[in-house]
């Protein structure tokens, strides 16, 4: 299962600390930048990350960004991708369990390192339950929205 | 400023808690449903609650489910929405000063009534501070994602 990470400016650290954990733990990652930590916009990285999923380049994103707020809208834009922002690992595991999240955002300026890990850690090991959650999934991936643009 | 609010049958009861607070601090509220504490599913009230959203009926949105990951994630589709998924008032504030977020998403079996009502007033109470952040936010109106469905 190959891992995507993406951040902003203000997550550049947590990001490089994140990715070296993952290697260690004997994951494959592909960094998609930012690869310098002057300041960017996280839109540009949250589709960046979105479109590497999608189309299954990898099978796993984890979206960083200074409160993780802007990065996980951006990968909501795609119908295809399930952005879970959290701070702890029992929403971590409820997004894999409930939500068959294929994504993590974490807040670097709200969420420590050791937090950070944790919730990781909880998504990666955590299956989908289906049942009652799948048919909710799958109107996820077909949006009901008026007026797109 | 009119404020829509909808859930799922996980949140009812936070729900009804929070419009009839909303109401009693003399906002104009609008209830989107569900009606009863039937199982639905959360995608159908997130979709009806960013149409409303975007179509101008409402000004701002809350967005209620178990965790608040499935309902965030479904309103997040709709690219002139902003849900911000939140547990403390800080990013609550940080939403509204840096992503403009017109939508607010809280778990109702992971935060207390108290607490989300303290996110709903940091979010009401906060304006957006633009400068820097609008470049930003206008690049959530306009999803650069490949092979939307």
């Amino acid at each position: 299962m190959r891992i995507a990470i993406a951040s902003d400016h203000a997550a550049f650290e947590l990001k490089a600390e994140l990715r070296d954990w993952l290697m260690e733990e004997g994951h494959e990652v592909a960094d998609l930048g930012p690869d310098t930590p002057d300041s960017v916009d996280y839109p540009d990285f949250g589709y960046r990350l979105a479109n590497v999923i999608a189309d299954g380049t990898a099978q796993r994103g984890i979206a960083l960004c200074g409160s993780g707020l802007g990065i996980s809208m951006s990968v909501n834009r795609h119908p295809a991708l399930r952005c879970a922002l959290v701070s702890e690992p029992l929403s971590a595991r409820l997004a894999r369990e409930h939500n068959d999240a294929n994504c993590l955002a974490i807040g670097a300026r709200l969420t420590g390192t050791d937090m950070a890990k944790a919730c990781v850690a909880a998504f990666l090991a955590t299956e989908f339950a289906a049942g009652r959650h799948q048919r909710r999934v799958d109107k996820l991936s077909d949006p009901q929205i008026e007026d797109r643009s």
